[in-house]
């Protein structure tokens, strides 16, 4: 037995290195005349390093001197706990440090660089929740903000919003535009028309695995759970154990990230991306990784970020998300629809041209080099139709909405809209459609190439293809736009080449891919629509339904988060199947499954290509292919 | 050369069996001094065998004697030319004789009693379309008609109805309650709006494989196309070549059997059923036969038709069909839903399972000692309320409806109802919908058991299984029904099993199968949802589309009507890891396509069980069924 409270004595503790950081800095907390859980504990005055060598330089230089080759045996940062005795140190324990993302990044990569570790360790150390972090919404580290309770978190981020305390209210203030936080007991799948449209969730009970935590996680929603009070479901408002009442329509702002409530609406910092310790490390997990990384982007504002994170060239872009963004096109879209003169139709799809070459343009400047798959139109026509229940609403509270427009809009209502006419079907019925897209991406690229003398890659996807008559049947329409464009510019087939694909987002597809290898270029598994035709699970209609499966364990994951083992036999039969009639065959996901870990291993194990995820998924996937391929290697070795 | 046209001669054509009914009398058709094609064309008055006898008996005595030497020489009935010179019967040419469809039976099975044949040639001599045409709707043939014109049909029935002559107006006399008969110089896609809710189509050009024969025989619809005459659509009305007009709102029967156009409303006759010949071909077939034969039917007259016709138990009495047909079930069924208090819920579902119970008592009763599968609800719940759409009008009528009611059917609205909270997840949501169907069937077979002491054998199947997890959840709801049953009326597990069974309509459930295997005792492959999942293909929304798919030669056939390639790997993939868990697992198809030759041959080929198709489907699968199994030994023979 030591003794700190004696005199010339104390007890502290040191991180070998700033767990902020990451900074060689040891960082020390010493309390003179200390003893035992004093310093642990948090509840007594510390001294910081230098004033602890202010007090006892020897014992302070002891203590870094001997931190430094702990570090060294054990390959990373330590904790370690000492006390002073009279001027001597001795050595309690140490572990391995807890730190911040930021820190362990910086620290993994220093190391690297100090020679204490492998940049294969290096990668294998980092886990992709650190990759989140840095990249999720926090609230301004720099603002003053007023926290008034913990509870416990399942995902990242920071949210503000209102209190409200019942489904019908959050559907009423997210449909005026306004920000529900919906606050509940605990949250059951009667919930669940409440939380979808919430752009928070706060429990009184629950954990990280209980259901309102399994709905926030899956729809990328911000949770806190087990709020340090009561939720008055009765009287709208929760009362926090210091007796705090918050009412309905306060403003709070959930912090998942730190995992506390903060009273009022609190600054938010966007995502600062990576930092340079980040980008190294990824970059030695690209070296390793067998699977590239692509992203999902619609816009040249999603391409530029997933860029700087890291994606090498666009894995799906889809001209519709693009469409219903912009109220011009939204409407151009509506009209060529909708109006019956061929001349008028014509001039619609002109006009939509023209923007989309613009846009097109904007993204293969952004990627250069770098293959943009862009997916032809998938929704069936009635998404870019008002809702008939609109309409009806209309015309019972007397606006002037023609009784005509309901008729016009019932003629494309489809009882199952996922099994519809939609995808490929849209371009065999409306082939004007698939000319348009063509011509567009085309006339982008060889005035790219002819005015700015840059590398394209664009390539063109068919969606919702399961009979290779379908891809026969679209191909000599864009073929023939192509001819065109190269006729029309001079360009060679070499400078801009003309590389159709299809997805393989339909189980038939997957059944048929030698077919369809014959005629595609490459195959990209739309892994979302794949999940829901194999389970025949709608995600639109089912998700409450999952969420109670998971609560009582008759599934184990988020067949739309993680794929699940039917879907991956149908994508081995379809790389069998492809690569059987066309070794070269390039395939990818561009499902959301590739920003999962689970689902990256998966594709890295079964040979993919690429997988291609949207925004910060790119980054996780990297370390993810990175690390798949690394333990692939660790596992032959030993 | 000889001569008919000189004294004592003639020319003459001799059926040696009677080609309408099948008698074993030769029908002759002389013609004195006659010569060449005089008797062949129809154009000249002949005489009748005994007038032939009359006049020239040795001629007369020596032809069918030949006849009958040619008949058993060919194994077959023959159609002869003979012409007779000054007494002295030359022969011209003969070739196998064409029947009708009652003929062609009574002949199969009387050359087998006579044995001319073996059963085995008969039963392969016979067409599912022979078996068909004796139980199609046809024209009352004792009635007296008026044929106005000549057409090609694609499929058996005839139909009555009136005029129309675009989409709209049938839509509309549909709506009525009317029987439009599309009428149009041809039919395209834009037609199908009209097309879907006509009795019949009739159309100026096409053939038997026509956009409009396509949509026919898929929709089960009559529809004559290449109409002697022109159809002016402008001004909606028909000239047939004779000159006669036909106008809009005209009565006209479309007789399909006999490709004939029947001025006004003819008196139709139901199917007749099958003939003894019929029934003995048939009865020959199920010796032959593996796969065995049950019917898909939701009402005690349909199993009594089906058992008619030869079906062994049924495949799939769907339990929704049987509510939607009884509108005092149906407004049972919409207040157990829409009611708040538990009680009132309660009330409601003991009322239905009474219904339930006196229903599945008499079907079982009919199909005693045979199995009857009935499958748990399997629609959404919305397809018990009204539409919203019909709210809507409601409200903007002015009419009494309460606003309230829309928001209660909203809520349970979905965007892809094939793909919701339908089969065993409604069950998951809400077990007391399984306990109130397994008490009602298992009361049903124990009165039976005890109040009439006749064997029966109800099986319970779950349908939109794709996880094992939901058997898991949905068998202890059921078994405790069971056993409650069996304790009440002191009946043992020997007398009434408990058996229950899982559809397989999912690709996910057939990639699952051997899971499943581990709890399902048999497997019904529901072919239709599985196509439609496999394919990602609303049937309700693509028909249109799909005619013209067919139409461009993009797909070789109504996937609806026969199984798809991809579909039939599944089910292979399903068998094998089913059977490999438990080889005696009992697996047929509970889809339509169990009425299709090419889907039935497939069935039997992969190692089905049973097929089961509904009403005159029942006789054609036991026919394919035995022609399969002969053409099987066919081919192991040499």
């Amino acid at each position: 037995m030591v003794y700190g409270n004696l005199p010339n004595s104390g007890t502290g503790v040191m991180m070998t290195r700033n767990d902020t950081t990451g900074a060689k800095t040891p960082v020390v907390s010493f309390r003179e005349g200390g003893q035992g859980e004093e310093v642990v504990s948090g509840s007594h005055s510390t001294l910081y390093l230098s004033q602890f060598r202010g007090r006892m330089p020897d014992a302070a230089a002891e203590v870094v001197k001997v931190g430094r080759e702990q570090e060294t045996l054990g390959e990373d940062m330590q904790d370690m706990e000492f006390t002073v005795e009279k001027g001597v140190v001795w050595w309690l324990q140490k572990r391995v440090g807890k730190r911040t993302a930021r820190a362990a990044l910086n620290i993994a990569v220093a190391m690297v660089k100090e020679g204490l570790i492998t940049k294969e360790e290096a990668v294998l150390r980092i886990t992709y929740e650190q990759i989140l972090q840095l990249l999720a919404a926090q609230v301004d580290p720099d603002a003053e903000v007023e926290i008034i309770g913990k509870a416990a978190a399942s995902s990242l981020g920071a949210v503000s919003g209102q209190l409200v305390f019942n489904s019908k209210d959050s559907i009423a203030l997210a449909a005026q535009g306004g920000k529900p936080i919906l606050t509940r007991v605990e949250t059951s799948t009667d919930d669940y028309p409440g939380m979808a449209p919430a752009s928070g969730i706060l429990t009184q009970e629950g954990s990280e695995g209980c259901h309102a935590a399994i709905v926030c996680k899956s729809e990328g929603k911000v949770g806190l759970f087990s709020i340090n009070g009561t939720v008055d479901e009765a009287n709208e408002q929760v009362i926090l154990d210091d007796g705090t009442v918050l009412k309905k329509g306060d403003w709070v702002t959930l912090d998942a990230n730190n995992k506390v409530l903060i009273n009022g609406e609190a600054p938010l910092v966007p995502p600062k991306g990576l930092t340079p310790a980040a980008n190294t490390l990824l970059s030695w997990a690209d070296k390793f990784a067998k699977l590239k990384v692509r992203t999902n982007a619609d816009t040249p504002a999603q391409m530029e970020y997933a860029r700087k994170l890291g994606a090498k060239g666009v894995g799906l872009k889809r001209i519709e998300h693009w469409i219903q963004e912009d109220a011009e096109l939204r409407q151009l879209f509506k009209e060529y629809i909708l109006l019956k003169p061929p001349q008028a139709k014509e001039r619609r799809l002109l006009a939509i041209r023209r923007k989309l070459k613009r846009n097109i343009k904007d993204e293969l400047r952004i990627m250069k080099g770098h293959p943009v798959v862009i997916r032809l139109l998938d929704p069936p026509i009635h998404e870019f139709l008002p809702r008939t229940e609109a309409i009806y609403e209309q015309l019972l509270s007397g606006r002037r909405t023609k009784r005509d427009l309901l008729d016009r809009v019932k003629h494309f209502a489809e009882s199952n809209a996922m099994l519809g006419h939609r995808g490929v079907r849209l371009g065999v019925t409306n082939p004007e459609l698939t000319r348009m897209q063509a011509a567009a991406i085309y006339e982008a690229a060889a005035e790219l190439i002819k005015e700015e003398n840059i590398r394209v890659k664009p390539e063109i996807m068919i969606p919702v293809v399961s009979l290779r008559s379908e891809i026969d049947d679209q191909q000599p329409l864009i073929e023939e736009e192509y001819r065109k464009v190269l006729d029309q510019f001079g360009i060679t087939p070499r400078r801009l080449k003309g590389i159709v694909g299809t997805m393989i987002e339909l189980p038939a597809a997957a059944l048929a891919a030698d077919q369809l290898a014959e005629v595609a270029r490459f195959f990209s598994f739309g892994t979302n629509d794949l999940t829901q035709t194999t389970y025949g699970l709608s995600r639109d209609d089912v998700a409450k339904l999952l969420a109670l499966y998971r609560e009582r364990g008759m599934i184990d994951r988020d067949p739309f988060e993680s794929l699940m083992p039917e879907v991956v036999t149908l994508m081995e039969m379809a790389i069998k199947l492809g690569r059987g009639v066309n070794p070269d065959l390039e395939i990818g996901i561009c499902g959301e499954h590739g920003r999962d870990p689970e689902s990256i291993k998966i594709a890295h194990r079964i040979g993919l290509d690429y997988v291609s995820p949207s925004r910060e998924g790119v980054a996780v996937a990297r370390l993810v292919a990175g690390q798949a391929a690394l333990e692939d290697m660790l596992a032959a070795e030993g």
